[in-house]
């Protein structure tokens, strides 16, 4: 089965691919929607949903795990995921794949045993645990690889 | 012209059109998209994107005016209208159509002339703005064609 990670932003969303079914799940492809900000609100929103749905109809994958956030100090900000959450929520809906949604605590505690692994650690754990050469850039994208490895690990995919 | 207003959230997504032209604007229609919290929450993210899409299809706006929240005191609600605000806001750009955004306040001040009109204020202010025979219900589409007129006041589109 394939499950795509996403950690959703207005300017940056990152994702990550994994199939699983062997040993241990496999990236297939991993990396960081960027839209900027000289362009007009609703065309980023737009970008983040045409290549979020692109994602949908080349790996139709079995799940969508989706970062969420309880709480936040900059509400602008978290407005702003929001409504990048709301359009990829929306391909999902469209695409008929199954959302699974987990704060960034649930993901740190699930793939790393702790809930205070920063960006650095992140990267080089999904480095190591899905055996990359490199380790995953930019950190968007190991976020995206690490919510999809923690919904694998949460429903025991593997 | 025609300009839609909308004011967004992911339980009740009002509505507004109004076309410009003659001497005052004339209302088309109102009302509100409710979507039950017994649904799958991207089922009603699906559900306010399809029936927006619909309006726009079938009124052809020149203009869509939204809501726009600056800050709140509640995150969680806040989060959900953004959700809403992302689908309705991807609509606008999957059909051309230019969008405006306005804080409840502006749009008070733009129909009313005061920043502080209740709700029952801003309902009887559309049935007098608007010459309708009754009041809109519920207040959700009574605020969508408030910001609907506070769009055409504020470009003078009349």
């Amino acid at each position: 089965m394939i499950v795509i990670g996403i950690d959703p932003g207005l300017a940056r969303t990152g994702y990550g691919v994994l199939s699983t079914g062997g040993r241990s799940p496999v990236p297939l492809t991993y990396g960081c929607i960027e839209t900027g900000s000289d362009r007009i609100h609703e065309e980023r929103l737009l970008e983040i949903h045409t290549r979020i749905s692109d994602l949908f109809d080349e790996y139709d994958p079995g799940w969508v795990a989706v970062e969420r956030l309880f709480f936040s100090r900059n509400t602008t900000s978290a407005m702003q995921v929001s409504e990048a959450r709301g359009v990829l929520l929306l391909a999902a809906a469209q695409h008929g794949v199954p959302v699974a949604e987990y704060t960034p605590n649930q993901v740190k505690q699930a793939v790393t045993g702790s809930g205070r692994a920063d960006k650095h650690q992140m990267q080089e754990m999904m480095r190591r645990l899905l055996r990359l050469e490199e380790v995953p850039r930019p950190d968007d994208a190991a976020d995206g690889l690490a919510i999809a490895l923690c919904h694998i690990n949460m429903v025991q995919l593997r």
